[in-house]
């Protein structure tokens, strides 16, 4: 039987393993300068909980666990002869593995509503699953990184979050263009073209604009059943966004500003006013606003790291959200990078609580793909050199009677916080000496009969190669 | 729709979050020092991988997932009208949640021999499931933490293992007694009254000694088909145990002893001289040895703080373990404890990866039970008042104007790693300051149309009451 795992998983050396701790360390560190607090939630839910959140393919890609015990209990005087696996599964399976952390979360947030001060500031870093086709860059159980914000409808928290993501990038040395873009400016655009129904079939045809340009883009909408008419109009609008944003730069944080459909319009009109067809209908008024006002507070008020870029083709899958959405790419003009996929995406959701009985509460939440993150900081080489995690001393094991003498030795450094380590076996010299090396321990000890005669260690810099023999007793002291 | 979760799952709120990442980092803390390096395993395992490990009555305790995409498809052709639950396992479902964090080790460590440097001292904290009937403190999902050491027989690795232990608890606050036994002594026993096949009966029958009395056990063994005679013999050498131990003391680490048969017979001799039927055969023998160089290293060369008891009623249920074994009680003469199960054990293991086709490799390692061990110190009140976690500076929302005056100051605390957040929405005053009550913010800032004419800010101490007007560019001094 050779051993192995299930396709998609992977296991972690402590090599891997020192190094996404770094990652996950970062990450924590960030939300938690932001006074985000933790929260952990079952790796199980309710199959009820999680099935129809995450449509139709959602649903297929979700692991259902089967029932302990006599499942076949379930199945009892029913027929199952032409029983379906989807029918099937109802009845011989109550529970599922978590799919992401946000139908979760929502499900938490309703749960436990009286024991939350709101606003609630939360992350949550833990595995997910999907039983997706794995790929190069995709797993079955990987890790997201969220923080959210639920209970308050302010725009300063998408300046937070967007604020995050420039901070936990920047201290990992990768820099990143955060694409912005607002759902009520695409809802504003379906309404324009007279297809307010439709605002999802425009987001995720306008999503691919990148991979097959903007003929394929009309052809799927064509398809999709807008007219040419609309598929044109809609096309008028989209190719507007470098002069609408760059506006925002000016645009200071006032209040009543969105009382005032004119101040919005009056940015658009040198555009506009060419093209008698151009209706800045309410919706799309609204999203504009929202999105400079974003925009200006970041330019005007603090100094990111990453690029901003509002980019209106910029829709993002997920059905929930409702006003800001926000994507994060690798900035390629700044580093020799293979990556385009995103690596950190998030957004508002004005309703996700409804769907468990809590209507009416604004949420806006980043995550942040800790696997993508690591395959593109080691594609870039910047990992730290000293990344942490292992021993610091190593004492070479000669016999039993050194070891004794040793012992006290190893536990004052463990005492004084230097992790340190006795090999414990009397092996040769040479297989102890290529431990240490293996695991880049850069301080070794000897001690032989002579330096117990004499009371003193011999100390070996692993990376220098100098060797001295010093006072067992300030042996410490030469620790750096 | 009323949210809720499966039975014998939890979710973790912020306040208990920061409390089990108290324990967590803890323990992570003495793993890393004395040179343990941390992997991890996917959740999901081979369904091969797990089955067959744990005994019948473990196997129908893991979470079986079923197959993705058509599971119908694994019972084509199969004639299922009466086919066991058990047997239909086999065909829709080829993985399962991890067990425990050991198989999974061991299959590690098979599957990257060629990447290992051995000895291999690894640490692993990660979720574990089990579908046992969920009770108090018994939980379908709970955190192991575990630390092994693979490839090395030096009894050196007991030693260690046993002072990780004690610094983890003494870390912790909680008083503990550390049993410990050694399968080779029950073994022994189990040859001694000519019954060398029955060790696990005579161990899982005195495992319960605590629970059931002297006579429960005996009338169990009986049960199992043991004679009176052999009943009466067992108990004759199960008596001795504190006798034996305290000679330990005196025991110096000596690599030739345990050559020397007599040097343990002697010690014995006080008590046995008046009991012919003793016998040391060479497997107790053995056992003896290997139990008195533990407990004579630790006495004589470190200072624990928690008891070391040698208890040879001690057996553990996991039916790998071949040499020392350990346990780890709260000391209830300490401690006002209600706690009498074990929070933390461990043991020695000669050939785990032998079942995934490398044999003889000695493995030993120990396993704490995190969510035990907080019931414990929640218990005991014995959690550390600032346990961290929370915000350090919140600054109140009095309108978007002021808003903005704060945003570089809210910036330049968090560059300086001080955990800062403005109050997002600009809400009633008391809403704003009951928020910072709750998350125990210990400082709050204030700053008004006033303070923004004058360039001051109001900063109020929340434990002292204290208010004080203080520079703007002075903030960040006035925060400890």
């Amino acid at each position: 039987m050779k051993p192995s795992i299930p396709k998609g998983t992977r296991d972690f050396s402590p090599q891997e393993m020192v190094k996404r701790n770094y990652i996950f360390d970062t990450i924590r560190g960030v939300f938690r300068n932001y006074g985000y607090l933790p929260i952990e939630t079952p790796s199980m839910e309710n199959l009820d909980t999680l099935m129809g959140k995450y449509g139709e393919e959602g649903d297929k890609l979700i692991f259902k666990i089967l029932n302990s015990g006599d499942f076949l209990d379930g199945l009892k005087d029913k027929d199952t002869s032409a029983m379906s696996a989807k029918e099937m599964t109802k009845f011989i399976s109550e529970k599922a593995l978590r799919y992401d952390l946000t139908v979760p979360f929502a499900r938490y947030v309703v749960q436990h509503q009286n024991d939350i001060t709101f606003p609630f500031k939360r992350y949550q870093i833990q595995p997910v699953w999907r039983a997706d086709r794995p790929q190069k860059g995709r797993y079955r159980e990987f890790y997201q990184c969220d923080a959210d914000v639920i209970g308050s409808p302010s725009l300063l928290n998408e300046v937070e979050l967007i604020q995050m993501i420039d901070d936990v990038f920047a201290k990992l040395g990768v820099p990143v263009i955060i694409k912005l873009n607002n759902r009520k400016i695409l809802q504003g655009f379906a309404e324009a073209i007279e297809a307010p129904d439709k605002m999802l079939d425009i987001a995720i045809a306008i999503d691919k604009l990148d991979k097959i340009g903007e003929e394929g883009v009309k052809k799927e909408l064509v398809e999709k059943g807008f007219s040419g008419n609309q598929v044109t109009k809609l096309f008028e609008y989209l190719i507007l966004k470098g002069d609408v944003i760059r506006g925002a730069e000016n645009i200071h944080y006032e209040e009543n500003v969105n009382k005032d459909p004119l101040y919005l319009s009056g940015m658009l009109s040198t555009k506009y006013n060419s093209n008698k067809n151009f209706v800045i209908n309410e919706t799309l008024s609204s999203g504009y606003f929202e999105l400079q006002k974003v925009v200006g507070v970041l330019k005007n008020y603090t100094e990111l790291k990453a690029s901003v870029v509002p980019d209106f083709s910029l829709a993002r899958g997920l059905n929930y959200y409702t006003g800001t959405i926000i994507e994060v790419q690798i900035d390629r003009d700044k580093c020799k990078s293979e990556f385009t996929s995103s690596i950190c995406g998030g957004g508002r959701y004005d309703d996700l609580t409804g769907i468990f009985g809590l209507p009416n509460v604004s949420g806006v939440g980043i995550s942040f793909g800790a696997d993508r993150i690591y395959d593109v900081i080691e594609e870039l080489g910047r990992f730290p050199k000293d990344v942490g995690g292992t021993t610091k001393v190593m004492f070479v094991n000669f016999g039993e009677s050194e070891t004794l003498y040793c012992l006290p030795l190893v536990i004052e450094l463990r005492e004084n916080d230097i992790s340190a380590e006795m090999y414990p076996d009397i092996a040769k010299f040479k297989k102890q000496m290529s431990y240490a090396d293996n695991k880049k321990i850069p301080y070794v000890v000897f001690v032989g009969a002579d330096e117990i005669r004499k009371g003193v260690v011999k100390l070996k810099n692993m990376t220098s190669g100098e060797e001295k023999e010093i006072k067992s007793d300030e042996l410490i002291k030469h620790i750096v």
